[in-house]
């Protein structure tokens, strides 16, 4: 293990500037526009996966965009460790917000600027550089295979049919995922619970065609006012979702365990005032970290409509649009979820409109046993290179496919994520500190190795 | 009268011809882009003056657009029409619901398409073509000032100036104006009043930066939510507008005007039929003739925030945006309106966000009396040359100059509109028949002529 540790110290400066080539590379997988590039990004993973000893190394074709794969069998009974993670990021926009441009990385304070720094581009090539430094070093202690996606920010639905297709190729012991935050990078935590997600997009239509607003304004349904009524009505004065049915499977957490919650490090006040906000807004009866990470919610993602250009026009539009994200808890299920909200969403449209739903993508909530061998070499791990145990806690954000794993595999996945809250992922400057980059690095060979000595004890 | 009428049905083409390159100029003033396309309209309108045989044709600069300004004055002791209209017209957009370019005009089945072809380049040069017949063919007996402005569909601010600057210069009998619609071309109408109006754009702002809606939703106060749901809360069950104050100044009119109002023929059917809805959707208590004119309403013109590109992003936004008008009835002041919508918005705002409310424009209701020698000149002519009577009706849009022209000159303006409902102003396809157009060149001169002859008598 100390060679292993010489070798990453002596390499950080290369493990960097191949980490700033993938940066520079605008893989959005959201946008069409930019599909050239996120197959660019498969081509790098996959060279650096050859370059760093990966056997079997290829890009599987999908309906979508690629998955790379790799692999390392150094021994047939040794426990197998499958690292996921994904190539593509979040659209940059808004573009006038960033300090630097989005896919022209910048090291400033130690800290990297770039879109898919942190979400997942960072975190990914993290495990690319430990397995280099362990198999350079003899150190690779467990058989590693590599699944590198391209469509996470899209809902990984090629990602699904890929792994039902390829069920022997992806045997393994323990799915690894560093897509998640730790809580301060003095506080290690590692990731027990996320979210599920249904995404939708709606259209509300009013008129057949923009109308003058003084002509036709208060004798004729204007969709936006609509639309926004309608929204509106989606959260009750206690700010829960009114969606009937909604809560019905949400998975109530015992006393005790809120309890232990409540026993997270976090500091309100400032929370608030790295938001620039006078005050938190949620749920009634919940606390913040409870209402971002064990609750359900509804989100407008976006909304459109009507004249949104310079100056005034007084017109009365056709047409509004909104897209709204659900997050889920576990035991709520995205399909039946989204089925809700079509049914809710439409009942309540006046007769003056018509309604069209348009679902986007949507994922499972996650839970990971922390008595698992799995969480029990990751809290090692940590310990081991942060000084101190990490804490479980439940993030709020939602990573479909640990779900899709242990569905179509029977394999749990561990998410050992080294991000902050703080990075701004899918915002504008999203950034990831050098210090997590190389923790990450440092912390994964301790995973290996704390992981064979479990499973083989 | 009759060599009149013979002038104009020999020059009919070249008019048209005319007109069409007038519709060429995209002269948007809503959009500094198009700044130097409004100003060219400005000097077409000059030109086609002078030729037309008016004198001092001058454009008058103000702060924004000019005053396109001329004259003819045949005898000091002969009363004196004063022309208004507008050269400027509404933003083109959407584009790609137009079935020909908007300032591409072209004729199908007897209707010129174009933006401004009716609102009101169409109708301001029905002015000027019928005062080259009468000057042509020695039948103008009245004095005549044309106006002719830059900036009404961006709130006649400037003009509001150049009045109060120009009172002599502007010194007049009536005000004969050409920007409203009749009820359908076998049923002629003048409108006898006008909504006011109040347009402000509205900022709400939640975090300062955008946030992962999985990390912070549920807990943060989402702009766009809470936007839709003050947006909502302006609407009691009623359809009523719940600004306190709102109604205060509202003049409601008698048991007998409503009851004159509801002989308008109107064809509920159609009118659904024609706009492609199921139902109207408006104030409780009111037919749909009245929620459209003597009414005051509250519309979101647009509203846009978060992501509004292909595909889904999970991004809790920092800001959320609505362009919000709301249209006035008499007895309604638009600076008190724009105050009460301000103070209101702001009370409701919850305290996790921050609001900023920038007011546009705004413009007061008119009422023209018909016992007026100018509303009788106009009835007259109207009956002359569709062979009725034609009806008296309330329009729901908002021309603010009237109310300035009476509290800055003391003139009454009558308003004496050739086009239909259904000409799409300020939607794609904008239209205007070519029987509107030649039907305003032909009855204008009898305007002219009982004006006259009511006037001396």
């Amino acid at each position: 293990m100390k060679k292993t540790q010489a070798y990453i110290q002596a390499n950080q400066p290369r493990f960097l500037e191949e980490l700033l080539d993938l940066l520079r590379i605008p893989s959005i997988s959201a946008d069409p526009a930019y599909a050239g590039d996120v197959r660019r990004a498969a081509e790098f993973i996959a060279n650096n996966l050859r370059q760093s000893g990966a056997d079997q190394v290829r890009l599987e074709e999908t309906a979508g965009f690629p998955v790379v794969y790799g692999e390392k069998i150094i021994d047939p009974n040794a426990p197998t460790v499958l690292v996921y993670g994904h190539y593509d990021v979040q659209p940059a926009d808004p573009l006038e917000l960033w300090e630097s441009p989005p896919f022209e990385p910048v090291i400033k304070d130690e800290i990297i600027y770039a879109r898919g720094s942190c979400d997942d581009k960072g975190q990914v090539f993290m495990h690319i550089k430990a397995f280099e430094a362990m198999l350079a070093t003899n150190n690779l202690p467990c058989n590693i295979k590599f699944m590198i996606e391209g469509e996470e920010e899209i809902g990984s639905n090629n990602l699904a049919i890929f792994v039902a297709n390829n069920k022997d190729l992806l045997q393994a012991d323990v799915i690894l995922i560093s897509d998640t935050a730790i809580i301060a990078n003095d506080i290690p935590s590692i990731d027990v619970g996320l979210r599920g997600l249904s995404y939708l997009e709606v259209t509300v239509q009013g008129p057949n065609r923009d109308l003058h607003s003084g002509v036709y304004g208060g004798a004729v349904a204007n969709p936006i006012n609509i639309l926004c009524e309608m929204i509106a009505s989606m959260h009750d004065e206690f700010n829960q979702i009114t969606i009937p049915g909604f809560y019905e499977a949400v998975q109530e957490l015992s006393a005790s365990d809120r309890a232990a919650m409540a026993q997270t490090p976090f500091d309100l006040d400032a929370y608030q005032k790295d938001l620039g906000i006078a005050s938190v807004h949620g749920e009634k009866g919940y606390s913040t970290l409870e209402r971002a990470s064990i609750r359900p919610t509804l989100d407008v993602n976006g909304i459109w409509g009507g004249y949104i250009g310079e100056g005034a026009k007084t017109v009365l539009p056709s047409l509004a649009h909104a897209k709204i994200s659900m997050r889920l808890v576990p035991n709520q299920s995205s399909e039946k979820i989204t089925q809700l909200f079509t049914d809710h969403f439409k009942s309540i449209a006046p007769k003056g409109v018509k309604v069209t739903i348009t679902p986007h993508h949507g994922g499972e909530a996650y839970v990971m046993p922390t008595d698992t061998i799995a969480y029990q070499a990751a809290s090692k791990a940590l310990a081991e290179t942060f000084g101190k145990e990490p804490v479980p806690t439940r993030g709020g954000g939602s990573i479909p496919v640990p779900t899709v794993f242990e569905k179509e595999l029977g394999i749990k996945s561990v998410l050992m994520g080294f991000g902050l809250d703080s990075d701004a992922i899918h915002s504008p400057n999203e950034h990831f500190g050098l210090f997590n980059f190389y923790k990450g690095i440092e912390t994964i060979p301790h995973f290996f190795k704390h992981f064979y000595a479990l499973s083989t004890k």
